[in-house]
């Protein structure tokens, strides 16, 4: 049971932004412009990483709708890419710059001050630009409030994988403004 | 030295977001919306708040303007409580509610899995409505964002407190819209 009361019972973050409003605009904008925003990165490279981050959290209703989310955006609805970067990053059929953005990633989750210019050089060498570097550390970020947000609250989280299916199959298709 | 190039080498995280002016607008607008939008929490409250999460994860860019924000949001640029909140919350001289609060702050700083039912139930007790631990929860989250995007970018940080006092007192006057 959530920790505040949310109304219509509405699961996972959706539920939270509308008990309030004003802040949830501003929540759904900042995503909305993170995930599919002009960027260098694919909106399916951006869900990963949020899936990525959010698993890395233990995030349940996250980590449920961005994979399914970036299952969508990156395959058609196939899950075997998120699946295998989620598992183990160092075998995953992904990219090397993937792969080291991801890496990146999952140090911001630890904390900004976990990344090391190793770090950075290391997404640079595979081919990542500056912009790229933002946005990777940005959405990594973002999905550090994101997780706090619904778990720190409690939100509703179905345990029915087809519920996600149907959340990340409507984000990818039409992204995160109400 | 910033692990991208940041326009005319501006400090902390206006640096940054200048780097990127479509996220950066973003942010702007949600730190206006959770520091100074409507809310049950006074702005120094809000402050305050922001300060303590980001000593907890040792942002010193972030520590600093917030503290400095809080001292000048709180009490016309005196910092014996935002200090004292830092250094021992236990002991420090602010309300049971906002020590409370801040404790939860501090439970969402670890992990949003860290806040418990206990948690919730003694801001209730010491008087925090649903929208106070609402908006208590979503800023600690925030600042766990911002956090991460100025040490995971490894933002330009001033070793001068004179700087960080006139940034505080910018933000007391004029808020987070550029």
């Amino acid at each position: 049971m959530p920790h505040i009361t949310v109304p219509h019972q509405r699961p996972g973050i959706r539920g939270l932004m509308a008990s309030k409003p004003s802040s949830g605009r501003a929540l759904s904008e900042l995503a909305e412009q993170l995930l599919r925003g002009e960027s260098p990165l694919t909106a399916g490279e951006r869900e990963l990483i949020a899936a990525f981050v959010s698993a890395r959290n233990e995030t349940r209703y996250c980590t449920g709708s961005h994979s399914a989310a970036a299952a969508h955006t990156l395959s058609g609805g196939d899950y075997t890419v998120v699946d295998a970067v989620k598992r183990d990053l160092a075998t995953a059929p992904v990219s090397e710059k993937m792969r080291a953005l991801l890496e990146l990633a999952g140090r911001v989750q630890i904390s900004g001050l976990a990344v090391t210019d190793e770090h950075i050089a290391a997404a640079h060498a595979a081919g990542a630009d500056d912009e790229t570097i933002h946005d990777t550390v940005l959405i990594a970020s973002a999905f550090c409030m994101f997780n706090r947000y619904v778990d720190g609250l409690a939100a509703i989280t179905p345990d029915d994988p087809a519920v996600y299916d149907e959340i990340g199959e409507s984000l990818a298709a039409k992204g995160y403004l109400p």
